[in-house]
Parts: structure tokens; sequence; C-alpha cells
């Protein structure tokens, strides 16, 4: 899936993520960075509004998992069960969520053998947030894939 | 201030919350009830998205914390620290988030002293989140509150 095609893909089925403008840097399936501008995230103090930020790391998590799962001829239904967010900084610019994971990650490795498995596993992914070249929050979120049953 | 004054600020100062359709349903300084149609904030699955009742949670505490201090003649700068959410089910439906507070509340007695005294105090504080009746998510939100300097 190239970036347009993410970033299309999350047009047409999360709202949301046009109205905050939402851009595809990378989307490959060991990393995925998401970007988008301060006007239409922005809070009464003109920085990065929390929820705007929140809300893009959940979909740079969502996505490197959805990227994952497709690369391994693996497509599953992604519902997230928790997340944590740490505000460290303001973000006074853009700002931009990268989440990595690859085929050496530990935890990885378990999950996808409990996938394999029982046609169900939880992954958590963290997420980082960066705004005028700073790391602004640490992101962390907790997610179940199931298999999709197969067409009738 | 009156759900229509809050509804018109959260619009004013933060773009994302119009994107959101955000409605204020209650807006006294011990509890407040933010609302959202699904259409704007749903996800693939036609459920709410999750970063959506995560920003709804977020709007809802801080808002709460805005209008208790304002309504204690001290307005604050407010900012998050933290938060957390925990996805209990899916939401089916337009969703509501809940935020009480209220005067007989030791955390707010302590976090009001620790203020009076120092100018600065931080606050948790909770949101539960519902659709179609049910308890959908449990919000948690810590945010610290400093109290503006004097115009000069």
């Amino acid at each position: 899936m190239t970036t347009d095609e993410l970033r299309e893909s999350l047009y047409r089925d999360i709202p949301l993520s046009r109205a905050m403008q939402l851009a595809v840097r990378q989307a490959d399936p060991a990393c995925t960075v998401l970007a988008m501008p301060l006007a239409p995230n922005a809070n009464h103090m003109n920085t990065v509004f929390g929820g705007s930020a929140n809300t893009l790391a959940i979909l740079a998590t969502w996505s490197l998992l959805h990227l994952r799962l497709a690369a391994d001829g693996k497509p599953c239904q992604i519902v997230i069960q928790h997340n944590t967010m740490h505000y460290l900084h303001p973000m006074p610019d853009a700002a931009e969520a990268v989440c990595r994971c690859d085929d050496d990650d530990a935890a990885w490795a378990r999950f996808a053998r409990t996938l394999a498995r029982r046609g169900r596993a939880r992954l958590t992914l963290h997420a980082e947030v960066h705004s005028a070249g700073r790391l602004c929050a640490r992101f962390e979120g907790e997610f179940v894939a199931a298999h999709r049953p197969a067409a009738k």
C-alpha cells in the first residue's frame, strides 16, 4: 500500500482524519509516519490540541498493525482496547506520529504465533509524537486483531 | 456559562470540536455532558472511532475543570499531562461523555488548596462514554492548572 492509498483509505473510512488534514509520510509494514498541520488541530493556546495528537498516534499505530497484517496476507479486524498518552511538551507547530515494529520485535513474534494458533491475538504498540523537531508525547495502544471469517 | 456559550467557545478555540459536531448537553461546574453524532466520528466498521471517543472525553474533563475554576473566580491555564482510555464495547451510535466532580470530592479539595497556596496544582478527572444506553469506555485524564499572570 502506498502512502497515497493509506491516506485515501483513512479519509474514506474515518472522516475525522480528513478534518485533521492527515498526511501519510511513510506507510511500511515496519514503520508508519503520519503528520498533521497545526491550524485544524489547534487549541486555544495555538499549540496542538491533545485530542488531535492522541488521535494521530492512534491512527499511526492502527495503520502499522493494519499494514503488517496485510503484508503477511492475514487481513484482520483490528480493535483498540486501551491507550495511554503522556504529554511531555506543548506542540508549537505541525505534528508527526511515528510507530515502528519489525520482525525482530519479540512482542510481534508472540502476537503472530498466537494469531496463527487462535485466530485472535493482542499486541501493544508505541508511537512518539514530534513537533518542531522535539519529542512532545509518548503513546501506547493495545489492540486486538481477529481473523476475518471467510466470506460465505 | 450556558451550554451554547461552552459550545461556541470550544468551536472557536478547538476547530476539531466543530468537525466532530460536538454538542453540549450540560455545562455545570459539577457536571459536564458532551455529545457527538456517529457520522463525522465513524470508523470503517461504522461504530465510533476510538480517537473521536477519546477526544470527546478529553473535552468533557477539560471543560469541567475550566467551568469549576471559572465559577470559583480563578481562571487558569489548563494543560493535559496524561490520559488513559479503556474501550469496553463498540459504540454503535451517537456517543456522550459525562464528567462529574463536586465540592465534596476530596481530590478537588486538595487540588483547590494547592492551587490557592502555590498558584499551580494537578488534578485527575474521570469521564464515562456511553452509546446506545450502554457504558462503552472509561477515561482518566490528569491536568495541571496554573493561575494566569495578571495582565500588565
